[in-house]
């Protein structure tokens, strides 16, 4: 098998992650768990024997975050979208910029994986069943009841892998309680190998219209250095869609690979909470602060002092001259604050 | 009856409502509710017909705010005590100072009283039975079982008051709860009417060492324009000792007056709180602020925005470059942290 071509996908800000993440340093960007920055691990985790160099798909916005956060990865190119169609897009400008058996593995820039060598691993097998022609999910373990994940359910055993039975919309906890007890369902972590040629195949069978504007938008497209544009025009003709619905739910190949690696998509604060290694009250501090009375809280600093008194399960941070008070339910609404919203 | 000698006394540090009070801008001349400060408040709710001008009890630390926010109040003296030792002799002194016959209305510089008509008719019924030499504390209509103050106990009525039967100290819950139903109790604020004469004789009796401590430091003290500094070598002797236990619960001559003013010690975050008018969800905010899901939260901001999400009973303080979370039950600790102590 020739070595599999990383294609990194960088779009999202990460609002969620404000006043951290913000429209002029976003979430990939950052190191929030860490010395390396989100971006700067995806990369490296593809840095072995088994990776070719790696190609990244992003906008206007991040690539100069990009070009200069990868400057000492070899070999790295770079295709910037006109504008921002969702992933099915995305997969396919990489997919018709390389050979038709190139294996892709599609990786989110912004997620956090603790254990290296399990997503290397599982990348091997699951470019394998790619390279038979399986379009090829990680099937994340489940941790635990998670409601802000989608799931994946498993299939019949194939060779190295799994069928893949269905995607499953983020669940509701009681659900999420059945799935993990079920222990046929994983997390959906947006991970994908796909042989280019298959994956474009299965567009073209589930999304003409898409594969075609895509097509023209490659065709049309010009080279600058490292860099590749795509066509604007042919590009937002695009129907934005994910990946998951465009064509893994469509397609009759659709395969997973189980993997155990400590996963988090970092979505929110009590995601990054949650990644972190606590103190044996669970408070997980960087920063200056004082607790008094706290369990489960987090503080996240860049020099005030932060002093927090009795508090259980609550977020507490200070970036940038903005102060933000969440509790761990409220996280997920943090996005839509005046502040996140760049107001 | 001759006008009633209010004798401010302007000790504490209000520690406890770090990071806005603070050593060198301590909580009395802060414009914690409303415009003005509380030890103008103080002033102003003396600034009556009935009322002399003010004899003001303070340290060095507290002088240069005393005198700049006491500026434009007529008349105004300062006893400028060598170091702290608590109330009882802070009294002697401005009793030492004042003629035999004169009626002295003892107040703290640090409370909130929103009803200044009350607090007036109070006052001149008590100043009118200490005239008849009664030692009358105000006894403030208990409105919640308070856990923080201690209790006046009602006994026999006399002309215009009740004998005080007992001082009791800071209840818990279930015994606050009990005294809020008994309806003879009530909250001990602090603030007394005393004939000088009067007072001194009982503090004589009770605490003779004090009471030829104080005037050693009287005799031998220098006056220096509207300021008196007593002699630091005899007040030093001074054990210290509050006026509740050294001359109030020792004299057979304790009274009281009942008076509902909308009185509050402003003791800490959570009180400053429950002074302050809220919105329907209970939230009071003071500054740039944004609340989603919140309820009785308190924001006070100096500056930054302070987004908060999901929060019940908390409040938040952005202060001079200090940050401050804390529970409602938190709030008693705040004069506990590094901050606060002043590290």
């Amino acid at each position: 098998m020739s070595a599999i071509v990383p294609v990194i996908l960088s779009g999202g800000n990460g609002t969620r992650l404000w006043p951290r993440s913000r429209p002029e340093m976003p979430k990939p960007f950052l190191p929030l768990l860490g010395e390396e920055t989100l971006f700067q691990q995806a990369l490296n985790r593809c840095g072995g024997a088994a990776f070719a160099p790696p190609l990244i798909v992003t906008g206007t916005a991040h690539l100069p975050h990009v070009e200069a956060q990868a400057a000492i990865t070899p070999g790295v190119s770079v295709i910037v979208e006109p504008e921002g169609k969702n992933t099915a897009a995305a997969v396919a400008l990489a997919a018709l910029r390389l050979p038709e058996d190139a294996v892709m593995l599609v990786c989110p820039s912004d997620h956090h994986i603790a254990d290296r060598a399990a997503f290397a691993e599982a990348a091997i097998s699951a470019a394998k069943l790619a390279s038979e022609g399986w379009l090829v999910a990680f099937g994340i373990e489940a941790e635990r009841p998670e409601t802000g994940y989608g799931y994946l359910l498993r299939g019949e055993a194939v060779e190295g892998g799994y069928r893949l039975a269905a995607f499953v919309e983020k669940p509701d906890l009681a659900t999420a309680e059945r799935f993990l007890a079920d222990g046929g369902y994983s997390w959906n972590g947006g991970i994908f190998a796909l042989r280019a040629g298959t994956y474009l195949e299965e567009l073209e069978r589930h999304r003409p219209e898409m594969a075609r504007a895509v097509r023209d938008a490659v065709a049309n497209g010009r080279d600058e250095g490292s860099r590749f544009y795509p066509d604007a025009g042919a590009f937002g003709r695009i129907e934005a869609e994910s990946i998951d619905y465009a064509v893994m739910e469509e397609t009759d190949r659709a395969a997973m690979v189980p993997v155990s690696m400590g996963w988090s998509d970092i979505g929110d604060w009590r995601a990054l909470q949650s990644a972190h290694l606590a103190d044996d009250a669970g408070n997980v501090v960087s920063g200056n602060a004082e607790l008094e009375d706290c369990r489960n809280v987090m503080v996240v600093s860049d020099g005030p002092r932060v002093s927090v008194v009795g508090l259980d399960d609550v977020v507490v941070v200070v970036d940038g001259g903005e102060v933000l008070v969440t509790t761990h339910a409220g996280a997920q609404k943090v996005g839509k604050l005046t502040g996140a919203r760049g107001s």
